[in-house]
């Protein structure tokens, strides 16, 4: 079968691979759509996430759906031909953390498409049970592949208790900012703002749903959001960006007493801010990972079409086309957000 | 100046009263829609509700806006001519309930139209500069009048903890019941199903936004409840009625681990249930009285046409026609759900 | 190996029965004390427990503990001689409710001497590699056994929240109700009011930690708690009776805006109250199934000496004495709090 | 009357100033004892506090007590002779903080010896009624001064949700240190483990309570807490430092979803760290200012003797000692903690 394997930085190529074959407990894919997430984008402009280093070949991508093709032994509960959604974390299921529920911080977890686990920008896939999401047929390919960052989105604002009427300021647009804005308009936040330095982020943004937009590059977003609020400032911020420069701009959109989450995977190793403003205002700071839980929520906002996950994709591809997409969200071409490989 | 005074058990009668004058501190407000709230059907066919029994003859109505038509001395940040929503409420700001943000609790509130306090229905009424709730020109009179029993389901989803993708229950469609439901459906909640014994109030809560609606009389409500959710059940059931049996019908329809919010006001003095129910799911029980800080969020939903309280009026008249809309909202006359008094 | 097995209402026999071989990721345990519960005295006394009805003869008791006897294939983490206590629920680890980290909400768990699952009272017991729980040697076998119901207190307390210096009531001094006591104390309550009808067991309540106590055959309860608290009465109610009478006597020691925790199981299939209590004071009231999670809290409170739950043992007898140290209890002997079954 | 008034940086004076009189709704009070805190001392040696800058002199001290000497007109419910110790805020009362129960999160707070409102030490000080907080006599004076910062333990330990069996790490160990370690242990925690520069800090810490202590110069305190707690880390984290070097560290001795507490004010304007720590953990970070409705939790927790306040207590002087204790504090003079004023 062919699969998009990551050799090195910027080294990327469509091969033909062996076809997995299911194990006990295991289900064999026929993978239809993945999403090209940041992450992916910096294993192949960096060749390492942090202490996550690519030493062999590795297939990439983790925002996956398809078609179940093949049951392995003792699979219960799904035929083939059925549609899913693919969970990309293998959590142990025996921590603490995955007993009480937060298998998002399971320290066993693996990972798709995180060194040295496969991803799923292959035709077909082998995952475990567990990670099967059924999908009604109301979902596109597109949209399944979505859930994924949206499940984030989700996790974010149940973390963040977002309620009717709230204001909510979202910091950077990019595919997790929208997810979060996306998630506070359908949690009923009323004024939603969102900050970034690209204008057609911010013109997706508006498009989406959200109310007021800055460029941060143009204006100041504390003082911006100051006048659109009376003074005010944000119930919630979700913290949304790749820059350590993201934490202090989120804690100044905050008003007094405020919650911030933290959904941003900064590039810096080191943050830096201003000591005295969280104290003075009595912030919560909630540092978000991943996800958990939050696939029945996300479906049901996609399937009654109140967020829109299919607005993201910018990009169609076929595996062929896959490097070049690579490369334009890298260099962060004009008018991409998200990519969608479709194997 | 003409007042609805209440003297008996059905005695209403408009009077010419004497116009008040605001004090320091007070402000006299020119009357222009007041709700007609059950409770003061309760005392118009009881004369008493509880322990509150109508000793002298007393201004009914407390669900009010008007413009403010003059200021008291030492009155600030009001001018004459502002239109404002009447926060039914004293509470005495001192007690401990008070400091620590919970007014709806204080044990020596005032209220509205509750002996011995007059209440809203007359042409002009002096009330507490802080019981002044400006709001902005997008309302009406009427949704000005509304906002005092959407501030109930503001209070009862902010208790409630909705999250996008809940199924919501509300037991009762009355004008609580449908702010509950309005509510949920603004803080996300998927499948919204309402019960009530009344065809004509489930079609207006379907038309309001519930996705289902089950008429009790005709079909088992937790059967219902369990088909149509795949016997998974609601995450959060509002109770809103004004029986003793919608306690137990909550606790049915409620899932595992649920949260069942009891906003209704029963008119029996004794609730009794099954004992095993609500401890086999682990429920959380929230009683919900009157609200708290609600008014902020209340606006925005109105205001922004997120939630819709004008549909809840289905008659609208003077003074003079208080008394016929009294007697039809006792009998349950077929259509009614809220009527507005016009001064 | 000798076991005790209920063949009828009041028909429990010391009997030679099979001893049990470990199957694969099984563990089995030499039992050492098993404490007697009030679910075991009521399906000596009844038969039955609502709907689960003793068919055949089964082994009760389910608060046990004992040495790890041998090992079967596939068990890792443990070995021969490692003191453990027993959890006595089997989760599925597969549901909504397992996955979330609710295990005690599982719908499909099976609990050790619930019918037809065999319970702990003989000399060995085979259980699942999970159910083994690790204590220190600091533990006696008589503490070690009674970390079940203690746990009951520990997950009541959580769901509770008890903060320092807050009131604390239980009704009901019954060994579940004298853990939500001392898990309150231990939490920082500082008044702790207890009441029952039994002068033994509030004298023991004192004993172990009560502040307070209130025989109800001989006082008006919430009148004491007024007089106790200067009218403030508690912040959180501990229900622990069998009695339906329970709910609303904790009801009313409830301060505005308490919390009330229900940890009892009424005998009685239908409990009814007061319907404007509740609602007046704006109560959360929280049913309380089994535990979850709570071995480690309960572990370090026991070790530490913080909680006292060996103080709750009042009687210690072999197997022979079983039968008579059930009739005891269920004839609610003079004295008798706890009995502990040494197999 | 004698007051000890700030002229300028290390310029205190014990100088003879104008006895002041009580307004409509005001309290003379005589004080007893006043405790010096590092804000204090902060204005001592630095004449201000960030923006806060000492233009006039102005008199220090704000953990104050003593009995009430007068009454201007229209105060109720105190008498001459009563004592009280001294809510050193006050706050609007009608804004959104005020009301909703936060106004520690007042924005037109006023502060006891925050320039340019005067301190408490001094012979007799005027305060608001609401600012009179009763006190029991089992309360001596130095105790009675040491509530205001038990109150922000008692704050910081309600935030951060402190249950039973929890293991709780403490950065810091001075008076605020101290007091979230007293408030830790009455909540229930198991192991608290306390870190500090200061070797008689840590004596004193494990002498009031403290199970473990570090030397964070001699050792390595999350190599140290890993030791401690089998890798598991500390449930919640309470940063008191005033060291931007304190937040790093509190992150790090927190467990995966641990809480940390924000409770110190850091000297420097900027705090920097290690970006993925917070988020691979999925922190919850809660910053804390000041303290709210902790008075009737910390009374009891020091009339009954659960938590030894006296403890902190390592010098008493008269006024005219007062300079030499602000030049032994400034300059960490060996074995200070903290030093009461009696005027």
């Amino acid at each position: 079968m062919k699969a998009l394997v990551l050799h090195g930085i910027r080294d990327l190529r469509v091969e033909e691979v062996r076809k997995p074959r299911p194990g006990p407990g295991q289900v064999l894919v026929r993978v239809r759509a993945v999403g090209l997430c940041g992450s992916d984008v910096h294993y192949y402009t960096h060749g390492r996430i942090g202490e996550q280093v690519v030493r062999e070949p590795m297939i990439v991508g983790h925002e996956g759906a398809g078609e179940v093709a093949a049951l392995g032994p003792g699979v219960e509960g799904l035929t083939v031909g059925r549609r899913v959604a693919i969970e990309p974390a293998i959590s142990c299921g025996r921590c603490e953390y995955c007993v009480t529920g937060r298998p998002n911080l399971c320290p066993t977890v693996r990972f798709c498409s995180t060194p040295p686990n496969d991803g799923l920008m292959c035709e077909f896939a082998v995952i475990e049970r567990h990670q099967c999401v059924p999908i009604p047929d109301a979902l596109s390919w597109d949209e399944a592949a979505m859930l994924e960052p949206l499940q984030v989105g989700v996790h974010a604002g149940n973390l963040a208790g977002v309620r009717p009427g709230d204001t909510a300021a979202v910091v950077g647009a990019g595919c997790i900012g929208l997810a979060c804005m996306e998630v506070a308009r359908a949690a009923g936040a009323g004024r939603i703002i969102v900050t970034d330095k690209l204008d057609y982020r911010l013109k997706l943004a508006r498009k989406l749903g959200a109310t007021d937009t800055i460029n941060v590059d143009k204006k100041d977003p504390a003082g911006e959001v100051s006048r659109l609020t009376g003074g005010r400032m944000a119930d919630v911020v979700f913290e949304c960006t790749n820059r350590a420069a993201g934490a202090p701009q989120a804690w100044g959109l905050a008003g007094i007493g405020g919650r911030v989450m933290m959904a941003g995977i900064p590039e810096e190793d080191e943050v830096s801010f201003d000591s005295h403003t969280p104290r003075r205002k009595e912030l919560l700071v909630q540092y978000v990972r991943r996800s958990r839980h939050a696939a029945r929520q996300a479906i049901d906002l996609v399937a009654s079409k109140r967020v829109n996950v299919a607005g993201w994709v910018t990009h169609r591809v076929p595996l062929a086309g896959a490097k070049k997409a690579f490369d334009m969200v890298a260099d962060y071409a004009d008018g991409v957000l998200k990519a969608v490989i479709l194997p």
